[in-house]
């Protein structure tokens, strides 16, 4: 099983309009195959600081999640609203 | 409900020891009240990078964590085996 942690840094000003398209964002994503979870998670520290925490049933539900076309959209104009470049680090899951 | 995402950065050589012991504090923590998961993860791209995933009904219960008798065993020893600080970040579950 694989994890996924992808923490994006939004803009000052910027923070509801990301919460909206990240929201809808998890709806289409949990409809994938493969996919166990997809949480939206904000810093308690930062309000700028957001986090996908993802499980996928194997790389290959990955992969074609980077192909849906939700993704395809909604991605880029998520990443127009960072301030700096997303950390987004895969992990195999012990247990 | 309360998120942590706890990373560790083991030294080379001691990456063996450190999941054994981790894995311990997996099997200890999930007993505890409010505990709602605790993952253990390692990365794809680096075996030396792991990571906790955690959920938590509730600060309290994050914070009785923090004072549990496996916890004052087991996390100063995983530290000793890290090259550098540990990035813990604790996030709010906006769904």
């Amino acid at each position: 099983m694989l994890k996924v942690v992808a923490q994006f840094f939004i803009k000052n000003g910027e923070v509801e309009k990301a919460l909206t398209l990240a929201k809808t964002l998890v709806l289409e994503t949990r409809k994938e195959n493969g996919c166990v979870s997809y949480e939206l998670c904000q810093s308690l520290g930062k309000d700028t600081h957001i986090v996908f925490i993802e499980e996928w049933e194997s790389q290959a539900a990955l992969d074609a999640h980077f192909q849906a076309p939700h993704f395809v959209d909604l991605v880029p104009k998520l990443q127009a609203m960072t301030e700096r470049e997303a950390v987004i680090t895969a992990f195999n899951k012990v247990m």
